[in-house]
């Protein structure tokens, strides 16, 4: 079945735009057997959505919206949907009651203008939203499918999960396609385009090259009539892929590098603490990211400058005999946070914030070490000088998603 | 004039979107009186993205594009540019010993792979990417421009700022389109709906309203001759905001909580420590991406845990009367954190990180304290029971935000 998504919104269109939602419902459909052709951004503008959903009936079978379902006058999707099938909506009472009782349930009196939030036409059945006072709809006319969600995330990816998926799991029998991602981390995209490069240019299985914050991704999509099989495609690139890159992968689909830490550290018992200068608490709050971090996770001293990593117990003499930018820095870092914080591992990160160079050390330069403990006190067994373009948020990303990755390495290779 | 924007990449409709740069660039048209109209997902298919171009020369005056560019056999953009336009690309010398001259300065050699970013159709100027290999290209064709440019938003975001908006203002002299953003906190959106509903269904000024992690937007939106004009017109609508929800606005435009705490603390030379539990990290890695951050913060201590709190210097005996998730914790870490890192301001943030309940406090709901250094030693200044959706993104994003529009208010109060 074919598929579009219409992002609906004039603050899409007018530079509010933080649209991830037709990225994941893009994630979702691939193993339904859907094929999306076309993503479109819409505002909220009656006559422009009823002219989007008027070409979307007619060049695919499924129509996803999110947004334009809130309770405010801006909002008109439900409108646009009743206007294109010609028909009226009625206020439910059932639902104006599960209206209030979820204001009710907050302390607060149901605002009139929520209302709108209750409608329904003849052709939907709602789609209840247990995160928010927005329904979704499910219609259906002549075979075609318009399914609208509210556009906050957290409501619109419970919803799909929920509800929006194991319908379309009944409706659909067509062909399965089933994706696998392959990150590595340390070769450029270009290399590893040419070290694969007799595996790109097909068509099914299709081996595709992303170049991503966390390394270079490699990504098999294969297509088959049932799920077994497609598998089946994958594994011969896959296995060419570690034959060729192995000692660079570090993990698989929707992983982080975060995620990678937890699961090697959570699984032997270790914990993890972290001092930070550059990376500025980014490194900290990825890895406070993973559920149930507390775990494998101790805590972080985020010191910006030398007065405050003197504070965190980084001795003034050796920031004054080399820098606080310097690699004798980044292994006192990481000692100090495995001890102060009582973990197995510390990692610290040293670098000039920016904008400019610091004692001399241009923005971009960083240094990186790992300690694990030891009966005789804090051991490093690991240090690295980092080069990166000399951005806040590409310093933050990259060098806090290498650090994870190299400590994930040394977890697994028993150090 | 009428512009689209086609974010091009088959990871886009795979499910890889993480497209930002429709939205950013969506944010600069206006004020160019340039109307964009549509905004589309391609796939890197020759075919499908052909067939996109030729639609888009027909409807649109401006077609902009983002990603594709790269050196793979994957990006396939220029390839159908030439093919919409009938053109033959052909390699440049001049962009061939720039793009070796890029891999030089990195000390490498230029992969053969990447020559093709040395492409150029007769149609097309090259737009220089000094952030990257992959030059946009400029084309024009009886009035119509394609203006194509590489996916990563650093590098496209420069090259648009430098280079494509100082060519779009000399071709475009028509309207003009001013925005303001009036940013509040402290009301649902239902109710401020309600108070400022007789300014919302007017076309020109435009008011908008939109729900976002740091509270309720207001926008603003006016058309003109000129900007002096346009300017003028939204006055008395920003006018009206102020004099109905003025102590509930805390910023404008673009403008972040971190940055306004930036602001407030910059000019009054004031500094800021902080010491976070269940935001994990996301408090401090927001206040370090602000330029500069290093003139007004002085760094954070994320403690993941009782244990940790108490190496921070929270008593445990504290701990054990009220638990790790209380008022009297959250005023100890706001202390705790202004004294150790010798700050004039404490922000402390204490809260169950989930999932489930911590000591009998559920996920959700949060305890924040802000304390400022007086010869007497910290003195709490603001206390703060908060409760959010239980999940953790929430949590993270929602306290971490009312936490510094908080300190934002007290510190212009002159507390």
């Amino acid at each position: 079945m074919k598929a579009e998504i219409m992002g609906i919104g004039t603050e899409l269109l007018m530079g509010e735009l933080n649209d991830t939602n037709a990225g994941w419902i893009a994630t979702r459909l691939p193993p339904l057997g859907i094929t999306l052709q076309w993503v479109t951004l819409v505002g909220d503008d009656l006559g422009q959505l009823t002219h989007a959903f008027q070409q979307g009936l007619k060049r695919s079978d499924i129509i996803f919206t999110t947004g334009g379902l809130g309770p405010t006058q801006d909002d008109l999707t439900r409108e646009a949907v009743a206007a294109t099938l010609g028909e009226t909506p009625t206020v439910q009472e059932d639902m104006v009651e599960e209206l209030r009782q979820y204001f009710r349930n907050r302390g607060q009196d149901m605002p009139s203008h929520n209302t709108k939030q209750a409608w329904l036409i003849p052709s939907a059945k709602f789609i209840p939203n247990r995160n928010g006072t927005a329904p979704g709809w499910w219609a259906e006319r002549d075979g075609k499918h318009i399914i609208i969600m509210p556009g906050p995330p957290v409501e619109m990816q419970a919803i799909f999960r929920e509800q929006v998926e194991p319908g379309l799991r009944e409706l659909v029998t067509e062909e399965v396609t089933i994706t696998r991602n392959v990150k590595t981390m340390g070769l450029g995209e270009a290399a590893v385009d040419e070290i694969m490069s007799e595996y790109f240019g097909h068509e099914n299985p299709y081996l595709g090259i992303y170049s991503k914050a966390d390394g270079i991704h490699l990504r098999v999509i294969a297509r088959a009539a049932d799920e077994a099989t497609a598998r089946r495609m994958i594994v011969p690139v896959e296995q060419a892929v570690h034959d060729r890159l192995g000692e660079y992968v570090w993990g698989y689909d929707d992983e982080t590098p975060e995620q990678a830490v937890a699961q090697v550290l959570q699984s032997r018992g270790k914990t993890l603490a972290a001092m930070e200068y550059c990376t500025g608490g980014f490194l900290t709050n990825a890895i406070t990211d993973v559920n149930e971090a507390q775990r494998h996770f101790r805590g972080s001293i985020v010191a910006f400058g030398a007065e405050s990593l003197a504070a965190a117990g980084v001795p003034p003499a050796l920031m004054d005999n080399h820098g606080a930018v310097s690699q004798e820095t980044a292994n006192a870092m990481a000692s100090a946070a495995l001890v102060q914080l009582d973990a197995d591992y510390g990692i610290g990160v040293t670098g000039a914030p920016g904008p400019g160079e610091l004692d001399g050390r241009p923005m971009g330069l960083c240094y990186l070490a790992i300690a694990r403990a030891t009966n005789a006190g804090p051991q490093v067994i690991k240090e690295l000088e980092l080069r990166v373009p000399p951005r806040r948020i590409t310093i933050k990303r990259r060098i806090s998603n290498q650090a994870l990755i190299e400590l994930r390495k040394l977890v697994e290779a028993g150090e």
